[in-house]
C-alpha cells in the first residue's frame, strides 16, 4: 500500500504542516497541493464541501505526493467511511467528547476485527494499492477533535482508545465551550490551560497532538510546544486576506511586497 | 436598468480596481466580491472556467454591488453573447488585432441597429432590470485587448471603432509578440513604448485604458500613467502566493504578519 | 449581523409568505427570489437537493434581500449545521415528535452554552456579517415540524423547548399519520382538529405557527387563522401546473390569461 | 432508428406543441417532459445552458417519448454536432440570414455526402438505435431561424436549401431588426407582414413553419395561420409568472384557481 | 403506479440479474441500462456517488425499463428516504445485524402505519405514477444486507421483520467478519456454511435471497443454489478489467476476441 | 517542463498505445489511467464531454504518469487553447482537410512567433512546470486528423505544415467520405489504399502516423504497418461490450473467463 508519509514524519520526530481546504473546487485543491504543505485536509464539516464535491478534490491532491486527509462532517459512520473509500489517508473527527464517542469514531475507520468499517475501497484501493484491505488498518490515521470542556475533562479516557492515533484541537469551539470569546489568543489562560492538559495527555498515551492555528507565529509556537500536526488558516482565509490586503494597498497608494513573474 | 457603476467611476475620473477570477467556483467568486474590488472579471479564456461554471459565479458576484465582467474565451459571438445573457456587465475580448476584429467584437455586444447581438437576456434581464433590452447597448462595456505587435500597430484604427469603450492590455502576450521574455517588467523599453502608444491613442479617441498587472507597485504606477481600469494578479495567484509564503515562513521558523481573528 | 427580516415581520404581527424550492438549480432559485416571496426555503428533505446542490442556491437567493431558509434532510446535526454554515437564516426540521427530539434539533442550531453547534460559519460569516458568532443564536430561526399524531399529542411539551421559535405543519404527513388520505382538504375534521390544537399551543407558548399549503385560498385562510408563516406549493408544482394548463389550453383551442411582454 | 414523431405529426398535417427549456436542470427538464408537450427544445443560445448542462437534460427528456430538440448556441458546427451526438433529434439554428449560412447549418447536421457532420453519435446511437448512422440524415430535423430583416428578404433563397426541413421565427429579434419595440404584438403591421411572407415562402418550398409565442392566444392563432411548430414561453417564464401571480393573490387576499392534491 | 418488474420476475420464480453502478456519471448509468440487466443498483455506500450525483443517474436509468435500485450509504433514514423520493424502486441496506436494525431500515421505506417514511415523493411520484403514495408500500423492495457473523447468527430474527422483502449477501465484508481473506472463493467452507444458512433461512421466511458475485460462474452457481437476485461485479470492474486485458493483449501482440462495428 | 513521454517513445521507435475517454467522469478517467495505456485522450468532439467536464478529467489522469491528450471539439482556437491551458500535452484536431486548416490548427497550439496561442497556461504551468511558456512549443504534440477524401488528396500538403507532429486517421469518417459503409474492415480496398497513402506520406515528411482501431488485431496490425500511435475503442465501448457479454453469458448459463479478486 502507498506509504502514509505523515507517519514517517512523526516517526522521525518531525511536525506535519497541514493545509486546510474549504473551497469546493478541485482546482484550488490541486493548487494548494503545490505550495509546500505536507498534507491537506478537505474540511467537509465547516468547509463548503459535500461528498460529491470532495471526491474530485481528493483526486486533485493525488496529482502530488501530498497526503490527503478529510475532516468528517460529524462523528457518524456514513461520512467517515465514504471519505476513506474515496482515498482519504486519515480522518479528523469533530466533537469527540467521550471514550464511547472515540470508540465509535475509531471503529468506523478500521476493518474487523478492530472496527466495523465496511469493505469496498473503490478509489482507495486504486490510489492506495492492491493490498489496501490488508494494510489500511495500520495506515489510515485517526484524529479525534478535542474541542469542548467536556472532552478536555475526559481527555485521558478518550486518548486511551485503542486505534486512536492523534488529537486535533479546535481552538474556536474550545474557547466557546470554555465561555471565552472565539478568535482570541491561544495563550488566554483558560484556553492555554486546556491545551496544555491535552498535550500532556497526548504525551502520556503516545498520541500525536494536532491543532488549528491562525498565524505563522502560533503555528511555530505550537510546534515548539510539541504539536506534531499544525494547520494554518485555510484556502478561504489565504485568498481573502491576501486579496483584500492588496486592494487596500492599491487604494492607499502603498506598494506591498509582491510576487514577481507572469500575471496569469 | 441596474447602473453600471464602472461607468460612474470613469465619469468621475477615477480608476476601477478590478479582481480576476480563474478558479471555477462560485464560493471563491463570492469571497472575492467581499474584498474591496470595484469589479470582478471571470476569465473564461485562460481561467479554468467554461460557460457552465461561469454562470453560478456571476450569480455569486451579484450577491454584492461589485460589477461582474467576463473575459470571453475568444473573439467569437457565441461565447460573448452567452456571457452577456448570463449577466456580465461588460466583456473583455482577447486578441483584437484589427478594426475588422474590433467591429465583430463590438457588434456581438450590441443589439440592432448598432450590432448583431441576439435578444434573449434570460438572466441579464432579471439581474439588470426589466428595461434591459432598451438600455443594454449603452450600459454594457466593451474592452478590446491590445496584446500583439499587430494590434499596437493598428491601435488607432481599432480605437476608432464605434461602440468600443475601452482597451485592455495583456502584457504577457504583448511581450511575447514583441519578442520579449514573458513576465518581465512593464518598463522594459519596447514593452513600455508599446504601452505608451496605446495609452496615447486611448486619450485621443476618448477610450478608457485598462491593463493587467502583477504587483501593487505596477498597479499604482499604471493608475498614475492614466490607466482607469487596473487588474492585479488573480484569485489563483493570491492563493498560491499567500499560502506558499506562509508555509515557507513556518518551515523557516519566521513569524510573518498575519490576520487576527477566528481561523475558519 | 445581517438582519433576519422574518423576525421583523413577525414582530410587527405580519405573516411571512414563503416560497419552496425543490428544483436543484441556482437559476430557478434566483428566479424565485424575484417573485415577491418574503423568504425561500430550500427543501433538502423531499426536494431533489443534496448539500452540494444547496450551496449555490443559497448564494442565488442572496442576490436579493429575500431570507434564505432550509428544510434539513432529517433531525440530525450534520445536515442542520452544514446548511447553517452555508448561510441559511433558519432551519425547518422534519419529524420532531418529542421534546427530546426538539431539544436535539434546537441544540444543533445554537452555539454553546445554548446548544452544541460547532463554530465555523464559513459562508454564514461572510453573508451574515463579522459578528455572526455573537449574534447567530438570537437571529437563526428554528422551526420544528409537527407532522405526526404523536407530535400533536406532545405538542405542548415540544413547544416549551427553550430556543424553539416556530412550528411548521406538514399536512401530508400529518394526514397519513392520522389515517387520512394524503392531499385532502385542510378542513377535514380530524386534520382540522389537530391543526387547531397546534395553533392554540403556539399561542400559549409564544411560538410562531407555520404551515405548508397547496392553494392560495388555503394560504389566505391559514393566515386568517393565525399562521404567521405560510408556504404555497413549490417551484416544481408551479412549473408543472402552469405549463400543463397552458398545453391543455392550446390543445383545446382555449385562450388563457397569460403574461404580456417578451417571450424569453 | 427511433422514430422522430415530430415528422409523423407533420405528415398527418398536425402542429407540434413545443416546450422550451432554459433552466439548467435535468429535473425541470424531466418535469416538463410530463406536461403534455410533443417536443422539448433545450435552448443553449439564450437559455442558461452550456453543453455540460445540456447532456443530462437530454437524458431526462428521454425518460419519456417526448422528442428532444436543441437550439444551437450559434450557427457553428461545434455546438450543433455535439448536441446531435448527445441525442437531440433536431436543431434550431439562430440567425440564418443567407443561403450560404443555411447551407453551412444544414451541412453540419448531415453526414457525407449530404453534409460534413463528423461520425461519432456516442449517445445518439444508444438512444436512437444501432442504425443511426444510416438513418440520421433523414430523421434529424433542421430548423433555420428567420429573425432579421435580412433573412426575411432572403427567405426564398434560404428555404430552397436542400436538407432544410423547417423555419423558426424569433419574434423578438425580428422586431428589433425591423426597428420595432421588442415584446410587442405579433400583429403589429410590419412584423405581421414579415411573418406572412415567411409563411407564404414556407408553403411554396414545402418547408414547415415554426414560431415562438408568448401567449396561448398567439399560439392558437399561429396554428390557425399554418404554423406547424409552435412554442409557448419557457420553463423560466412559466415558473416566474405562476409564482408571482400566486404571491400577489395571497398578498391581495384574493383566491386564485389552483391545483388540487398533495403539495409536494 | 409503475410496475416493479423485479417482483414479477420473482413471482414467476426467476432470478433478477442486477448490474452495479459505482461510477458517478449519468452517461455510464444510461449505457449500463442498455446491456441487458434486469435492474441496476446505484451504490451510494462504496460507489463514488453522493446524493447529488445519484439523482441524474436515476433519471438516466429511467430512459429504459430497467428497474432502478440504490444501496443506501448506511442504515439511516436520511439517505434511504432521499433515494426513494428520487425514484429508487428498492433499497439495499448495508450492515443489518439485528432485528432492531432491520425494523429501523424497513420502517424508513414504508409510510405510516407500516413505517415512518415521510411523504414527499417529488420525483418518485412523477416516475412512479400519481398513486405512488397509495402503492409504494407494496411496490418498493427492501433488501437487508447480511454481511457480518453477527447478522448470520441473527438471521432468523432479522428475516422475520415484517415488510422485509429480501436479503443481500456481501461476501467481502462477510469473509472479513468471519476472519477470512477478503476476495476468496465463495465455497470456502466457513463462508459457504454462512451463505447456506442465509439461503435456508430465506426459504423458511419467504424472503428472496440476493448476493454480490465476482464471476459469471459464481453468478450462475448462486442462481442454481436458489439466489433470485444476483449482481455481477460493477461498472468500475468491467471497465478496468476489459481495458487492461486489451492493453496487455496489444503489448503481447496477441489478438483477443473483440467487438465488431464502429469504433465510437 | 515535465517531459512529454510520448515523444520519448517515438524517439526510441516505439508505438504509443492510447486509451480514449468519452465518459464525462473524473473517476472513469483515473481508473483508465491505471490500466496500462501510455496516453489517454479526452474526446471533447464525439465524447460526451464539454470543457467544464474535461478539466477534472485532466486532473484525474495527472494522478499517474500517463500522458494526457485531448481531441478538440473542432478546428477552432477557443477549444484548442482552453484544453492546452488546462494541461493537455497534445491535441488531436478533427477534420483537417487542407494546408490552410492545418496551419490554423498548428498556430493555435504554438506561442508566437510560431503561432498565435495566447499565453496564460493556468493549469498547464502548474502541471507542466515553471518554464512551460519557454518549452511548450516543442513539447505539446499536434495531431491533424485525416478523415476525408479531400484530406487524403491533400495529405502531402497538409503534412508539410511546419509544427505539425502527427496525423490521426479516423476510419469511420474516412469510410463515409469514401462512400463506404462505416464500421467496415480496415482492409477494405479503397479504405486500405487511402490509409497506405497517409502512412507513406507520413514517412516522407517525418510525421508520426496515428489511427483509431476497434479490435486488438487491428491495433497490432496497424503497429506492424508503421503506426506509432494506436487507439483501441473507448471507455464507453469497453464498458458496454464487457458488461453485455457478461449478462449474455449468465443468461445462457455459460461461464466466461473473468477476473479474480474482490468484487468491489
Amino acid at each position: 500500500m502507498r506509504e502514509n508519509t505523515i507517519r514517517n514524519i512523526w516517526h522521525s520526530g518531525g511536525a506535519v504542516i497541514n493545509g486546510w481546504l474549504t473551497i469546493p473546487s478541485p482546482w484550488s485543491a490541486e493548487l494548494m497541493a503545490h505550495q509546500g504543505w505536507d498534507s491537506l485536509t478537505i474540511d467537509t464539516q465547516h468547509g463548503l464541501i459535500g461528498y460529491d464535491a470532495a471526491l474530485p478534490m481528493l483526486q486533485a491532491i493525488s496529482t502530488t505526493p501530498v497526503m490527503p486527509l478529510a475532516r468528517a462532517p460529524w462523528n457518524e459512520p456514513v461520512g467517515i467511511m465514504k471519505l476513506l473509500d474515496a482515498g482519504a489517508m486519515g480522518i479528523i473527527c469533530p466533537m469527540v467528547n467521550s471514550v464511547k464517542e472515540a470508540q465509535a469514531f475509531v471503529g468506523a475507520c478500521r476493518y474487523a476485527p478492530l472496527g466495523y468499517r465496511s469493505a469496498g475501497p473503490t478509489r482507495a484501493g486504486l490510489y492506495g494499492g492492491s493490498n489496501y484491505l490488508q494494510e489500511a488498518n495500520t495506515s489510515v490515521i485517526t484524529f479525534a477533535m478535542i474541542e469542548t470542556a467536556q472532552a478536555v475533562k475526559n481527555v485521558d479516557d478518550i486518548l486511551s482508545t485503542p486505534g486512536l492515533d492523534a488529537t486535533y484541537v479546535g481552538p474556536t469551539d474550545l474557547a466557546i465551550s470554555l465561555g471565552l470569546r472565539p478568535g482570541g489568543p491561544l495563550d488566554e489562560p483558560r484556553l492555554d490551560e486546556a491545551i496544555q492538559k491535552i498535550v500532556k495527555s497526548c504525551k502520556q498515551h503516545g498520541i500525536i497532538a494536532g491543532i488549528h492555528t491562525s498565524s505563522t507565529s502560533d503555528a511555530i509556537r505550537c510546534m515548539e510546544r510539541g504539536f506534531q500536526f499544525v494547520t494554518l488558516l485555510s484556502d478561504t482565509r489565504f485568498l481573502a486576506d491576501a486579496s483584500s490586503a492588496a486592494v487596500r494597498a492599491i487604494r492607499a497608494g502603498h506598494v506591498t511586497p509582491s510576487a514577481a513573474g507572469t500575471p496569469y
